[in-house]
């Protein structure tokens, strides 16, 4: 299953979840999603993971072949895990806790039939909670995945040729990205947001108005998938906010980057520098315990001292947040919203993201990924931060 | 919401919803999914639909801004929406149909509460049927998916260096599936299946067994995403097998198409002309009305008959079945597996892959995307079949 190696590491995530679990007086946690399996094992398999209150956890692989190790179990359905479970001695949980917010209706059920006798709970929040909070390895991850995101970043004013579309300067980045290992995959908690591979917003399309909870929209390239990049062509005047995902370990980064073709409108240029001054009172307030609201509100408040409050976080149609805790899943807990109850704790990490949309020349702004440490933070994507002029 | 030339595409989608409703004493339907919002308006956007039993569907939307039609209501959440059907003569559903299988727990307990007086059933199985027949104009977008995806093959040839590992092959493919307009993303139903892309398999990595449930596996890049290239470098005497996604239109076509470097063995070349084999014994078979365990059964023995039965379908991990239905998602019915209950009707698009892994060669084998027509079917993605060299 894995290397004796990241027992310690996995036992350690396995013991905060327990604890969690102990203090709700619940006696075990089931996981089926890819995201948790990963989180509890380090690898992803298709099967179960039963997470008693106390005790190791147990595995039920139905695929790949091959897997070993202790408490290592094939099934064919998770109807047969109950006997499994007797047959090493573990009881039933009088309390179970199920993915409620993430699993199907459908699964849920299932699941809660093969544990007929437990009262079923939704254990989602304390994993959402658990999660935020991440490991010294999984700091390590989110480390290394910064980096590379920030070379990728570096290569992008020479990716530029004259005449490209936003599709084609995002294929080349996409291109980069790749070929530095990115795994590509964009993973998103829920059903309601997709998108690939990130977006990159030219000119007034970064005003289209999209229906995913992103901060930024644009127009798409299909009704099918109305998000990002929709084909046009990159002209003098226009900022090009490049915001690709930054996907290398597993753990992602998030990361935003201005750039333009030629010379931007001075407004863009003093809206830029407003959302940098908010990077930097952001850095100075952070620490543990300060509330995640406060970070947006700061924003807000910056925003509209600045007379730029129907610019901030986009014009036509605005998002109501401005950062967001970033991990296996690019939309983790903490939320940096005007209604969050999310208190910053040392270790939570997550990236922060004030923009404009200036009407007639684009979105300009900053996105970085941030680690909370013991008195403030940590950034990981470290690029430089004006902006840049395309194909210089 | 659509103009109105759509109209009567939507409707017809509706009303074949509709008849199923009826049939089955329900008397509505409620959509909070990103496919199912795409299939019955033609756009994804962030909301619901609620489809009556008779009549026209109302569209709620949360976002974006800006769309406007008949029966098209914003809202800020589902709780606003039994005053507005009020407001509008629609009646409450004494039998409501929900998207079980694909909505979560929590969002399946939240619509029950809001449609309090109504009896809530599994409106899943009847969605996934409609959607498996697809309409002219879904055939003609399942086309022109084809045509494209069937142009970037045939440049896969060329974009092979000597010296370029799997990864490197795979990026070019997908850059060159980017620049003509793939929208990239992979829509899957369910959450237990995860890819970027597609999969390129070189050599032995097709061999490695992976947690998915596609036709073949691949150890990947990270444990995080244990599925297609792994590194390989492209070496003489193994085969590559591209698997790349085709969604330039919203629906995706499936392809696979193996090149070779240098001269593979005998075996590879015998086991894919096996595969070609029961692609012409499938075309032969198909017409409305054949059971799909037919074809996984017809494949089944003439494996058997071949000597080629240990490496159908993979060899240390075998997939259970060799087609499946494609659409706005890569896993639709029909499935074309043993124990099948899936019949094809005219209308219908599946993906027909047979497929072989030959230990210390790769994997060989084809896949095209057919629909099903009145007597017989037409093949979508056309491009040579045999195994091409690369680099020549």
């Amino acid at each position: 299953m894995f290397e004796t190696s990241f027992l310690p590491e996995v036992r350690g995530r396995w013991n905060r979840l327990q604890q969690k679990l102990q203090s709700e007086g619940a006696d075990g946690l089931w996981i089926s999603s890819n995201v948790n399996i990963y989180y509890l094992s380090g690898r992803v398999f298709s099967g179960y993971i039963y997470l008693p209150a106390e005790g190791d956890a147990c595995f039920f692989v139905r695929r790949p072949v091959g897997l070993a190790g202790d408490r290592v179990f094939y099934i064919r359905k998770p109807e047969d895990v109950p006997a499994l479970l007797a047959g090493i001695g573990v009881t039933m949980p009088r309390v179970l806790m199920l993915e409620s917010d993430s699993i199907s209706y459908g699964e849920y059920q299932r699941y809660a039939k093969v544990f007929a006798n437990s009262e079923v709970r939704n254990g989602s929040v304390l994993l959402r909670a658990t999660r935020a909070v991440k490991t010294d390895y999984e700091l390590s991850q989110l480390r290394a995945s910064g980096e590379r995101h920030a070379e990728v970043y570096r290569t992008i004013p020479a990716l530029y040729r004259p005449g490209m579309t936003d599709l084609e300067l995002s294929v080349e980045i996409e291109r980069a990205s790749r070929l530095r290992g990115s795994l590509g995959i964009f993973r998103i908690a829920g059903q309601s947001m997709e998108i690939f591979a990130g977006s990159v917003l030219a000119g007034d399309n970064a005003d289209a108005p999209s229906p995913y909870d992103f901060a930024m929209g644009g127009g798409g390239l299909d009704r099918s998938l109305p998000v990002g990049c929709d084909g046009t062509l990159l002209s003098s005047g226009m900022s090009v906010m490049v915001d690709m995902g930054g996907n290398f370990t597993g753990y992602m980064t998030d990361m935003t980057r201005v750039f333009s073709v030629g010379h931007l409108s001075d407004e863009a240029y003093r809206a830029h520098e407003v959302a940098l001054a908010m990077q930097r009172e952001m850095t100075a307030m952070v620490r543990p315990g300060v509330a995640a609201a406060e970070l947006y509100n700061l924003c807000l408040d910056m925003a509209k001292s600045a007379g730029l409050g129907e610019y901030f976080m986009g014009h036509r149609q605005q998002a109501g947040f401005v950062g967001h805790g970033v991990g296996i899943e690019i939309n983790e807990a903490p939320v940096l919203a005007p209604r969050s109850k999310d208190i910053l704790s040392e270790g939570m990490v997550f990236a922060f993201e004030p923009k404009f949309v200036i009407p007639g020349t684009g979105a300009v702004g900053i996105e970085n990924t941030f680690a909370v440490t013991s008195d403030g933070v940590e950034k990981l994507t470290l690029c430089d931060e004006s902006i840049l002029p395309l194909g210089v």
